[in-house]
């Protein structure tokens, strides 16, 4: 079974001012695939807590997949991208070529997103939107080979009650 | 409205022996959509020089989006992309996929395009290739989702007496 | 005529325990389309010795166009972009774009290939999957367009016998 870690970036979030529908759809997804939702941390947009954020959750947390949500568009305050960037040691530029493709067909905005996916010592990182309907179209994407990727990269079998 | 800025990147233009008609077909487009373009350059293909006019465009023009001709395909002197990475602070991936694969399906040679398009503090680039039927292949592709971008970056409207 | 060289990466291969079936398709496909394969090397999977490889192939080799082939996933070992970005000096990221993208119709998993491709002086390196069915459907995406690429890159023509 895979361990899943999720990293909201959103001012209003962490001032308490909005509610967080995307991580609550991305636990969701998840729990429903029979996947371990362990971690769950929320932080303002700020690039430097982003990535010091994610440092941690992939260095003390033993998670496979860590997903990101909001933070990467067009605002001054979006940089959850160049903090993914900044802690990836290799990039998996298909994932996300994948979700905007995918995306794009029914939502042309889908392509200003800016989210990129890599991979640190064990954990693959993958930014979504902020918006429950963009964290559906991205994920429903991506989601059936995410096993295999898994598989390899940690060695674990992504089947329930074999992990 | 926004405002627009046109860089064409050429050693035959800059020697003024290529009539630009690339620029023409950008100023005439972007026009059309009631905007304002109120910049236009014309450079050799020299990385420095091409990195140099953008940050000035940039900085000392209020200018919402930067449109960048030629350059971006495999010629010793295409460097428009190398010199568009250096001065961007944020890169936007999904504009230049978009663009690809949209011109992939009538001109097969649309993925030899380098462009990329990226933020430097509120203003959007795009690299656009040379060619008049490049530049209208690319632009289709994503011109009906830059003023949700810009509006975004700029906190500006997009609609024309609005802005 | 364009010159073809072959770079494997593979742990397994290069301690003799794999035929390198891959190669041999490259090899297959770019000999019927009339190129010069000059040159082959295989290497274990370390960053290190695959880029040195490359930069000695580029450097001393003559080469218009070089195929990696293995070390695009996801297992610890796949470092074949990281070492190929450190020895790029241009990017091409549509030719991958493309070949994820296609790969994606028949086999989705190929979204999770890491490949990068871009320019070395007057080389064209291309990663390309281990195994000869996503060598197959990387290589049939773009394979149409690389002479036009090569002729702009090097003044070569591609055309036999012309070169």
């Amino acid at each position: 079974m895979f361990r899943v870690g999720i990293l909201t970036a959103s001012d209003k979030g962490a001032a308490g001012l909005r509610e967080d529908l995307g991580a609550k759809l991305i636990e969701e997804i998840f729990s429903d695939l029979g996947w371990r939702v362990s971690s769950y941390k929320m932080v303002p947009d700020d690039q430097q807590t982003i990535a010091r954020t994610l440092i941690s959750m992939v260095d003390n947390e033993e998670l496979d997949l860590i997903l990101t949500t909001g933070g990467t568009g067009f605002s001054q305050r979006d940089v959850t991208p160049e903090a993914t960037r900044s802690v990836i040691q290799r990039e998996a530029p298909g994932i996300c070529e994948a979700m905007r493709a995918a995306g794009f067909k029914n939502t042309p905005r889908a392509i200003l997103s800016r989210a990129i996916a890599g991979i640190r010592y064990n954990t693959l990182i993958i930014n979504l939107p902020g918006s429950p309907k963009g964290i559906r179209e991205s994920l429903e994407a991506v989601i059936d080979v995410l096993p295999h990727g898994l598989e390899i990269l940690t060695g674990k079998s992504g089947e329930c009650g074999e992990g």
